[in-house]
């Protein structure tokens, strides 16, 4: 494309002054001079396209309300899932739903981590050191490692299907440093991948928000999800379960999601439809977050216990008292004084699970500090 | 929902000819009647919602233009894919892309039947048998088995791809009938699944369009895809490998697309913004369809031979001749006087393979008819 002199500037005044300019697209970043410039130009009355999930989630409400007052649209397609269409599908291809489920893949870096753990049997910190070098996380590597990204983008996706813009510390977020080589190595064995998940759940008007590795069946949709790829489950009704999968990041993978939105909002230009899908609808189909610690789940559990008769026993007896139920467990001969043993419980309500962790690491035959990991049955 | 008395009729006439109607739904089915109800409705302007995939890949190109003339809108999200929104992602999330490769699985009945097959180790007439009792599969199950409604939808996504209305006749179509239980067991152990595929393909112009059981790595997305669910592999420029997955058939899911297309038209009454989305855009992306005999593709082959010296020298002969290369042997010892060689080739043209396997034939080492399938490499 060969653009005319004086089109490209890196003066903003100019893009952001000039009436002439209709659609103005934000690929800034960060949550200070890109909330300026969104906002100038919302005022201003002209249409903003953005992949900014930190300033969305972040902002959402003031921006939503700036491109109402200004009559403007506000297209955000790149700012989850990359190049995959999961806003449009949201809002549009399953406009006729309600939504039970979202569970999602949506930070590349950590699925490549994870990925690399299970496949060269190597751990966090060495696979995360190759990927810097690599040029898949950043040197920083916070933002995306300790499930950050992901619940922006959670926040988004949750919005969307309830109603209600979310605000971040509604959200029970966990991210990756913490998951061994060791339990990826367990949960193989046991038919199972860790994966890190967006997990927005609503029952009986209740909704769930959390970020968190956990587990899920190997042979699933999402379980098959490798590398720096993403992917969302969607349950609605009536549609049932649903999933879109594709590149969660990179500039070819946003660009699409960008261009997509610039074409969407000339459309609107060109037919005199200006937001014809609002930035934003609040209709809020539920009551209430539920706390993280009344959710409900099966749990992957690690002792590292000291190898002599009872322990077991002690285990099981502490999980009863607390109403957890054991479905299997795991323990292998070894020659060493303490030994590991895997645990797999039946659904427990997490108050409950903590409770009896607590409670357990009193005991001197718990030599370590337990590995709590969630099961996530998928819809 | 309480409807007024009076707004449910049997006549069809009081719903085509009351201008006070702006948008009719067709979910009639058929190229009949189906068709006529369209045409009128569209002549006269009004927006047209259809699940009609039979009908739309035999005279498409009438009703586009007759949407066109009439300035009305014709939306066909359910035609494809059940609930999944695939139309709306090809035509708008992903409209910044040139498209590579379409693979779908888009025949619930046909991926129940071969799932069961594999599940349960039985052969095809035996689970057809059972799908049919149990709703799955039609009295008359050619349409699903044969092929025919999978190239229907390939017909759809093909066009929407590559902007020119394809027909059925130019499609390359198989069926599942011959797909044999000990095949599914040999992929199964060589780590593949079969599928019944439609593969759309674009290379330097040239288009493929076949429809056919092909063998796809057991670990894939595609590969993991069972029962009736449906599943569409989308490659573009510069999104790269996306992929949908969801419910192709039955009430809820085609409930889902025929109300988001009834939202969209209905926006676009409401903005003014009629035919924001033309119902079908030509812009011929390809210069010619590449004849199934010229499509390059690996092989699976299972021959039933004597069991004598020299038999695999003969057919790896005979394959040297037309330029075609073994990857992979599998022969098992068998007291039988015949016996089972399972060969995986590395690429080669479909007519070669062809040319290979009529000279075989004429062997009268080789006791059966060979069997083929094709492999298909998932971009």
């Amino acid at each position: 494309v060969a653009l005319p002199a004086g089109v490209l500037t890196q003066e903003v005044n100019r893009v952001l002054e000039d009436p002439a300019i209709e659609i103005v697209v934000e690929l800034v970043g960060g949550t200070t001079v890109a909330k300026e410039f969104i906002l100038r130009a919302l005022r201003a009355g002209k249409a903003v396209v953005t992949a900014n999930k930190a300033l969305l989630a972040k902002f959402g409400g003031e921006l939503f309300a700036a491109a109402e007052k200004g009559g403007a649209d506000l297209y955000y397609e790149a700012s989850v899932g990359g190049g995959i269409p999961i806003i449009k599908a949201l809002r549009e291809g399953l406009a006729a739903n309600r939504f039970h489920a979202i569970i999602g893949i949506l930070n590349g870096t950590c699925n490549y981590i994870l990925t690399r753990m299970e496949q060269e049997g190597a751990p966090f910190a060495e696979v995360l050191k190759a990927a810097q070098a690599a040029g898949y996380a950043e040197a920083n590597p916070a933002l995306d490692v300790d499930g950050i990204d992901t619940a922006h983008k959670a926040t988004i996706l949750a919005s969307l299907a309830f109603g209600e813009w979310f605000r971040l510390e509604q959200m029970h977020v966990e991210g990756i440093r913490e998951v061994a080589l060791q339990d990826i190595q367990y949960a193989a064995t046991l038919g199972y991948r860790i994966k890190l998940l967006a997990i927005i759940r609503e029952a009986g008007g209740q909704v769930q928000l959390r970020v968190h590795p956990a587990l899920i069946p190997a042979r699933s949709l999402l379980g098959t999800v490798d590398g720096v790829f993403n992917a969302v489950l969607v349950n609605g009704e009536p549609v049932g379960t649903t999933l879109y999968y594709g590149r969660g990041a990179g500039r070819d993978a946003t660009a699409s999601a960008v261009v997509a939105d610039i074409l969407d909002v000339g459309r609107n230009l060109a037919g005199g439809s200006r937001r014809r899908i609002p930035a934003f609808r609040h209709h809020r189909a539920f009551q209430d977050v539920l706390p993280a610690s009344e959710i409900r789940s099966r749990y992957y559990l690690r002792f590292q216990v000291q190898d002599r008769p009872g322990v077991l026993a002690l285990i099981a007896g502490v999980f009863g008292q607390h109403s957890i139920s054991i479905a299997s467990v795991t323990q292998k001969e070894a020659a060493a004084p303490s030994v590991p043993i895997v645990i797999l419980t039946h659904e427990a309500r997490e108050a409950d699970m903590q409770a009896a962790l607590a409670e357990l690491r009193g005991f001197e035959e718990v030599t370590e500090k337990p590995v709590l990991l969630r099961i996530e049955e998928l819809p």
